[in-house]
């Protein structure tokens, strides 16, 4: 089934795609309609503002990467910076470029991905732009949270000795991608035939539909812990390491065995004859939470599921280091991913 | 000159761009360099959030619009949509794709229009993203601002009897459309000609560079005037009056002799052989100002300068009419600009 938009129009479309939405955050006061959205917020609160630009053949591939999880993808990756700050997404604003290749029904798909994130996290729809591209498809989404003042974590408070923390696993995504990549180059032209993932489903699962640390925040609320300093790793491990250590002036020392990796993220880097710590370090898309604590949260967070510590802060003097697990050092190099850098 | 933008990469591009930013207003926090932007507004305030996204081929041709003169428009006509709620902008983020074929000096002529702006309206840049594009230029401005909440005003709170108002004057930047689009084709190939607009200065400035209309939102301010439902005029009077009549449940009458229409703008629609009425009332991309008020302010915005009243709120039953100059009545309809919609 396939419905021109152009059958809609603009106003129409944007009808359909919100119809429905209900506002679950007291904060949210007048959504999609009017000139602007209305929030506001508790007179305790600072607001946390956030973007992302995601252009199609850039930053996704529509050969593999189904509408739904996309508009799921590209909702989650902006609360996962709210997280970052330590804060809670409240809302997004969505607006979508379409060629003329894509169908109603084809937005129906993409709106209901993002429609289903910001239904798990309790964040509201409350306006956007919707309109045409002469080629391919844009996806550009704001996310405002909020957070107390005093909660609120930055990139530059890290400190001397503090422990370098991360959340889940790294490399993960990356190999998805690796998967996908080699899978549409062996299945160019054929159209009946299935690709056999069985036993790399995590690997696709993170690079296809990755969550955001809402759960790694509370726990550390609970916890009452307050990171000195935190954000997400979307670029790579080493890249957001250096963010750290650049803006809060100092060094530091992170450890190759500690760095948490799956084992089918190992797997699948021995088949495709990668190292395995450039995969971690490097391979950008984990959404996981990098945040350092003081020394003195060290039990605290030890026992925290979910939670490794990978090393610790150092003077900046020192440089940012990877301890190899034979003891060599290596300076730290932002491989991450960076679309507009020279290749 | 032209240097590539791969020679400095993303962080290198966006430390460029942003460079010496300084916030200027209290509510910005935080601006550019961490996972998100922080703001805290005062008590009394709610806030204002809307976007736009503008695709290159689409919004704009670079064949005829300068870069700064574009990023100055793509600021200006969110500030317009934060001024018809009767707020005030205050924060923008601005994500930009980009393709290979400009340059790191292509990027600061269109940043510097976006800085233009801003400064002149008192508005902080607080984020954004950089990343590159298959093809062409991609903008996606959100621009957030605030209202103490009993002078907000929504597009349906207009009432039987009101008057209606708009600022300015209407179809200069569709017939400035016109008028580049003209020289575009007349000009094909040849390089070194430059075409003669002598006389047409107002048209080319009003779809170039438009401004938004503060001025009005303050002389209302001062004349204790809150309207009781407003919008700005982006996609022609016509649509406007027709989103404001279905949101309020009223009807309308707008009198064709009262339509504010420049000198320029007739002139040249009659070079063109186009029905100026047509062209006031669906040409779009005008910014002005368009609000109801009560009967009793009456006096009080018939004496404001840059403002005309243009006809009256009816009840629902009565329809949306536009009355010509010899007195027959003509249904309203939307032909506004919408890049979706079947031609």
């Amino acid at each position: 089934m396939r419905t021109e938009i152009a059958s809609i129009g603009e106003f129409g479309l944007i009808d359909r795609l919100t119809d429905k939405i209900e506002l679950q955050n007291s904060s949210s006061k007048l959504g999609v309609g009017d000139d602007a959205a209305v929030l506001k917020f508790e007179e305790d609160k600072e607001v946390l503002v956030t973007t992302d630009l995601l252009m199609e053949g850039v930053h996704f591939d529509l050969t593999y990467v189904p509408l739904k999880h996309l508009g799921y993808k590209s909702a989650v990756v902006n609360f996962s910076d709210i997280y970052a700050m330590n804060g809670t997404p409240r809302q997004i604003t969505v607006s979508l470029a379409i060629s003329k290749r894509f169908s109603i029904e084809d937005m129906d798909e993409l709106y209901s991905g993002i429609r289903l994130a910001c239904q798990q996290y309790g964040v509201d729809i409350i306006g956007g732009d919707t309109t045409s591209s002469l080629t391919g498809l844009a996806i550009s989404i704001t996310c405002i949270g909020d957070a107390a003042k005093d909660k609120i974590v930055y990139r530059n408070g890290a400190k001397d000795t503090d422990l370098i923390c991360v959340s889940g696993d790294l490399g993960a995504a990356y190999m998805g991608l690796q998967l996908l990549e080699r899978e549409k180059v062996v299945l160019q032209g054929e159209k009946d035939i299935q690709p056999d993932f069985t036993g790399k489903e995590y690997l696709l699962e993170r690079q296809l539909k990755p969550e955001a640390r809402k759960d790694i925040i509370e726990k550390l609320a609970e916890a009452n812990i307050v990171p000195t300093s935190m954000m997400d790793v979307s670029d790579g491990l080493s890249s957001e390491l250096m963010h750290i250590c650049k803006q809060s002036h100092t060094g530091c020392r992170v450890y190759e065995e500690q760095i948490p990796i799956d084992y089918q993220t190992a797997v699948t880097a021995e088949e495709f004859n990668m190292n395995l710590t450039t995969c971690a370090m490097n391979g950008g898309e984990d959404y996981e939470l990098l945040f350092t604590v003081p020394l003195a949260d060290h039990e605290k967070v030890a026992n925290m599921e979910g939670v490794k510590l990978i090393g610790h802060i150092t003077k900046p003097e020192l440089g940012c280091l990877l301890v190899t697990r034979d003891g060599q050092e290596f300076e730290l190099k932002a491989q991450g991913w960076n679309p507009l850098q020279e290749k």
